[in-house]
């Protein structure tokens, strides 16, 4: 097993822990940014190391559409192929071609889907999206679900339910039989860099051999440069060390409850998912239009049924009070674009709440966005400025936004953390807003 | 005085010195990144520090309309509002207004123009230029002139040049009789971080009280963070403490030489500029649609008049090699948007040449953007993962585009100005591509 996750505290339903990947370990409960097309939006990788991302994720349908499963395992994978040398997780797919509506259609076999780019046709089965993920070489990955819709009948809700089971054994089988193809399976050689800044950049092509490696590497043929350059080069390249990836080591496959939106499908679907022994489980198809309440019922209705020494993942959510109420419900890993989206509208997340940058008022206001927070954009700019960047639909407008939110979730994540470690997270809980106060 | 200029070596007609400006040193040869709106496009100013960028431009034109001269005069001039704790440069606004064509209308007054945003009507003057100039508070500032269209007659380019001269003396007047308006005039305290993290971030506004300051500073009431937020920032964190501004100091107002495409009247304007005693000289009207080789004659034609004592400034050039030869020809500063609109769309400089990253031949290219770059994009990233965020359409590929191509440039000056401290520029040039061959 390459996947290991080890609880380290528990404060009531929630935990505090931390699992392994081979590409590093990561602290739980997680928040992981949305790096859809391998790039979390307008933020950079060495930003991101600064803001203490220890996992993102990546979106199987877009890297399948471009730059293509196989132009990424030839890059090495995603890790290397945007030159990120830490956990990644991908989706399924299947939230993605859910979102299509007009252009898909579910069968037993999978979904047959349009492109969103070109109209073009394509197929996504249980079977092709763990090909896929298995080629794009992420750390964790997830079995092929159904997003079932909001409204569902209990019938309709019922039976995707059981389609939910069905491929998820045959995601199981796939993954199983092909889970060595992962490009990474013969190891990463100790030091080698991210990128390659080692002279072997296809180190581990060996192991598996899809494609003969260019003879040397240009990096390695550097000609000099000014010291200057290389002075202020080696100054910014606080990239560590990679860790590096021991030969034999596989993706963890997690499961995906559903159920829509009864609570008894909610725990028969966890009790039947949980019968694949599986590394992680998650919950999926909620935040899909559901009043709040309803979606920490559908929570509490399937944590109970899933394994207490498993990681679980609350997929697509939510707002920086709302996760910290999923981890009071036991929930170890969240992902959503809120922090992300919301930033590039110039929306920003703050201890005092919501900010619209583009408001009138900030035009002269010399404050940070949050006075509360130590993040490099609160520390640096002002309101004004950021106001002003946002108004003159300026580049660095979305990147200072993002850095931000980002900051504020990854922090309150990192409080969370610490307060469950402290055994005082009941306390931490209680100075957060109610979740069904707040507005996204 | 408070602009100094020192030479330190000549090689040929090639200079290698520094200017000392209110917000700190500059050596030259220098070239200036232009950050039209207060925002190098896409990069954030840690970035551009890590990248040793020593100075930078703004357009009077466009801060004048967003978020304007009182706004920014207001919030500590240029450079508080962009937290850049280092020399600022800008222009008059004539070459912008002169760019708007069919909204301008030139007279013996000034320039009455529409704005590009909603058409409102304004009107720059040499009056009006040097008080948005002072306003904006810069540690350059140009004196307004006339940019004269090419191709234009003897006649009209005299005309012209005449025009610009005596809008040069109003700036000038203007200028002396205001300087001591600037924001900074009253003294930057000594300690004083860029964006004001000290305590008094109106420290310099009590000088030359235009406001009031609000209660206290909210930057001041910071709660605690989490040790990690704040470890992450602290190493991020590499903004030098900035210089403090001596009470008393003042802008430095350039001249500019025009003429058109005439030597003769290009000598003549030289003349007769210098007349005014400035603390530096530029060269304005020329890549404006001439061929190359008539750019470098009319820069020869001027050099030899203005004084050796004095930096000499070519207003908005070039390409890679441009710069250098105009190096070789005596200039001390040059700015361009090329850098910075070329990585925008995909057009990157290295050493091998121009590279147009959107090329499909890059799609599985695991080189770096150039491989004898120092740069933390060509230390990370790969031309296909480049190619990738390019072809996407992500907001990613303009940031390390753009801080490539900077750092290309800067590099680029970073080597000339050694090559003419070890008295090796001549070996230096001999390397570079003839000017008149290279296509922007």
């Amino acid at each position: 097993m390459s996947f290991r996750f080890e609880i380290e505290a528990v404060d009531g339903k929630a935990r505090a822990g931390r699992f392994f990947t081979p590409h590093g370990v990561v602290q739980t409960p997680v928040f992981m940014p949305v790096g859809t097309l391998g790039t979390v939006k307008a933020v950079a990788q060495d930003v991101l190391e600064e803001l203490g991302v220890e996992i993102l994720l990546n979106n199987t349908y877009h890297l399948y559409l471009r730059p293509g499963v196989d132009m990424v395992r030839s890059l090495g994978g995603v890790q290397r192929f945007m030159a990120w040398d830490k956990p990644i997780l991908t989706d399924s797919g299947g939230f993605q071609v859910f979102s299509l509506s007009e252009l898909r259609e579910v069968t037993e076999d999978g979904v047959a889907f349009r492109s969103h780019l070109d109209g073009s046709s394509h197929m996504f089965t249980p079977e092709s999206s763990s090909a896929a993920q298995i080629g794009l070489g992420a750390d964790i990955i997830m079995a092929f679900d159904e997003c079932t819709e909001h409204p569902a009948s209990r019938e309709r809700a019922s039976g995707s339910m059981e389609m939910t089971l069905r491929w998820l054994k045959r995601s199981r089988d796939y993954f199983e039989a092909h889970k060595e193809e992962v490009v990474w399976f013969g190891g990463i050689p100790s030091g080698a860099k991210a990128l390659g800044l080692s002279g072997d950049r296809y180190g581990t092509a060996k192991a598996v051999p899809l494609q003969n490696p260019e003879p040397g590497d240009r990096r390695g043929d550097r000609g000099p440069s000014t010291s200057a350059a290389r002075d202020a080069a080696s100054a910014q390249d606080d990239t560590p060390e990679s860790s590096s990836v021991a030969p034999g080591q596989t993706q963890a496959l997690f499961g995906i409850v559903q159920g829509g939106m009864y609570p008894d499908l909610r725990r028969e679907s966890a009790q039947r998912t949980v019968e694949i022994d599986l590394p992680g489980y998650a919950i999926g198809g909620l935040s899909v239009g559901e009043p709040r309440p309803m979606t920490y019922e559908m929570v509490d209705a399937a944590i109970p049924y899933l394994p207490e020494n498993k990681p679980r993942y609350l997929m697509g959510v939510g707002t920086p009070e709302e996760i910290v109420h999923y981890v009071a419900q036991g929930v170890d890993m969240m992902d959503c674009v809120l922090p992300t989206r919301a930033a590039r509208h110039g929306l920003l997340f703050t201890s005092e709440g919501r900010l619209t940058i583009k408001n009138a008022r900030f035009a002269g206001d010399e404050g940070p966005i949050d006075p509360k927070c130590g993040c490099k954009v609160c520390g640096r700019y002002s309101r004004a400025y950021l106001r002003h960047l946002y108004a003159s639909n300026e580049l660095l407008a979305q990147t200072l936004n993002t850095v931000h939110n980002l900051a504020y979730y990854l922090d309150t994540m990192r409080r969370v953390r610490q307060a469950i470690l402290l055994g005082e997270f009941a306390t931490f809980l209680s100075g957060v807003k109610p979740p069904h106060l707040s507005v996204p």
